[in-house]
């Protein structure tokens, strides 16, 4: 009984893992469909994105099952409970890409991002790729020592979206209201998905170690008022 | 041991009625701060969301304590998860609120919002204040009947949004930038804190029935697109 548990308990660790690949995908190529106005890419993030939907439907199915099943107590009750959460920051992480390759299909055949801002976005998607990367690490192995890592680049994506938007308050943006409207959304697009990346490594984390990390700034007070206070 | 249960489960549920409360006298309040760029109001909401947040902590609390303890199955099992996943939204929907009301603070003395999209945030505030009273009844009493209207007002919720849009690119803009970014973030607050709401109706409603309502389109497709495709 206990190794059957322990077997779907696993099963679904693997699934998380396979979400945080699937997020994390999703999330280079709506990056590069943004970047590069590529219609086909972002295509390809839109319709891929009913595939996470499905992995949490799946997960979702199969935690309950066990619970109701297996009627887990402490560690194991923990786990699972930790992995229903988990999901849902992952299948929104998906939805996030999937706004971003919106905007990209939208203002096809121009690029919704201009050149002044193109390299602050590369950067956003990049930190975005290292914080999903390390959050599959923690999912996969747990390896708590990337917790601090973890803090800096989610302190590095806050950095850049402030950078955003002191490009569009500079008084030299010439592109008017449309583009900076595109540019506000996909700014807190990237941040939202680092955040909820940052959410499930922590959550995972407290799972091992037992202790509560403090929240990060971004969650609790919403980075938005600094990057808009820039 | 199963009326205990039942109590248990009973504040549980109370506890999510007393979330819905005070997340709607957040967002009441936060709009009110916004449109009359009241700072001790918008003070209040910002200190107010700790309470928000020990609800929330106290109630997972409780839920897990109960799965541990009591080990349900089927209806009671899936009504405690449920209540977990409801949490999760409420608790959002507080940092939604408090979200609006950090942009009243930081653009004090001054309003964060132009006249002419006063009446539309105006409406999406009351439109969000109905949506949780509804939220509310359905939690309370699990009145299902409601599901149709919270539909309505959900599309009542994204045709503001688009209205809130088309007032921005209108090409009669004169505002500039910074107040255009304020407008975009202020508006996706609203449209999420709906989103959230309608969520944990629709949670509830499918517990009863054992339905599932087709996902809100905002929510499965992010209305931002239809919103900046006006």
């Amino acid at each position: 009984m206990r190794e059957t548990f322990h077997g779907e308990l696993d099963l679904i660790g693997r699934t998380l893992v396979d979400m945080s690949e699937a997020v994390a995908l999703a999330m280079g190529d709506a990056t590069s469909a943004l970047l590069d106005a590529d219609l086909p890419l972002a295509e390809k993030v839109i319709s891929g994105d009913v595939q996470v939907d499905r992995l949490r439907d799946d997960l979702e199915a199969r935690a309950l099952d066990l619970l109701a099943r297996q009627q887990p107590v402490a560690i194991d009750l923990r786990t699972v409970i930790t992995s229903l959460r988990a999901v849902a920051d992952l299948e929104r992480m998906g939805d996030l890409a999937l706004h971003i390759a919106k905007v990209a299909r939208m203002r096809y055949p121009a690029s919704a991002v201009p050149d002044e801002v193109r390299g602050t976005i590369g950067e956003m998607g990049q930190v975005a790729l290292s914080i999903v990367e390390k959050t599959r690490q923690v999912l996969e192995g747990q390896d708590i020592s990337l917790a601090e890592q973890l803090e800096r680049e989610d302190d590095a994506m806050d950095a850049l979206h402030r950078r955003l938007f002191a490009h569009l308050l500079s008084g030299e943006w010439t592109h008017g209201i449309e583009p900076a409207i595109d540019i506000t959304l996909i700014g807190r697009y990237y941040e939202r998905y680092a955040d909820h990346a940052v959410s499930v490594a922590r959550q995972v984390i407290f799972l091992v170690t037992g202790e509560q990390a403090p929240l990060p700034t971004a969650i609790s007070t919403g980075a938005t008022e600094t990057a808009l206070g820039v």
